[in-house]
């Protein structure tokens, strides 16, 4: 079974994090045929944490997790501090294949997705 | 003339800052036809501020002017700090048509953007 956990960074604001909760169900919709599951998992200031999600899908019976970081900068967050925390989760789960894919601001989409934003004004 | 100020958080890493300028100029070569110019702009710690980058564009001949947030979440920065200092802007200019685009996340092609990005792991 293949899982993929949505990585934000947390917020004291909780309607933040559940935006995040949110946008992963809506993701399991839109890729239904491609993810068995689709889980949330926070770098800080909110649970699940990142080891976390990882370990729900993988109690829930995934074999195959990813990572996928839910940021725009590729900062110290993405370069270390979620490869740290997916690395505990390999650890605990050496027979599971768990990878990290590219962060959302690396997308060669961004290009779109900004123009069209940018088209849609209050 | 029309122009574009992509509005970012702002950074203590002067690399995460630099980025984000580095996309306005490619944002430029994208929508060379959209926009006569697009400029950066930062809500903290950072230069040029939100009304500088607007600033930025009025005096360099620009009439129209759509801030568009780089940012995913509809946090308070999103909801009502990016409006407040574009409100700034437009009492300092009050001939120039100074809009605000939809934040990031709120793009209906997000979730093509994380499907995509799932799919190229390290």
């Amino acid at each position: 079974m293949k899982a993929l956990v949505l990585v934000a960074h947390g917020s004291r604001r909780k309607q933040s994090n559940e935006e995040v909760v949110e946008l992963a169900i809506k993701l399991k919709q839109h890729c239904n045929n491609e993810y068995d599951m689709v889980h949330a998992g926070f770098l800080e200031l909110a649970s699940p944490s990142i080891p976390e999600g990882i370990q729900n899908c993988i109690d829930a019976g995934a074999t195959q997790v990813t990572v996928l970081p839910y940021f725009l900068n590729s900062g110290r967050h993405v370069v270390e501090d979620i490869p740290n925390e997916v690395n505990q989760a390999r650890a605990n789960n050496p027979k599971s294949d768990i990878k990290i894919a590219q962060h959302l601001g690396a997308s060669e989409l961004m290009m779109d997705l900004l123009i069209r934003s940018a088209s849609i004004v209050r």
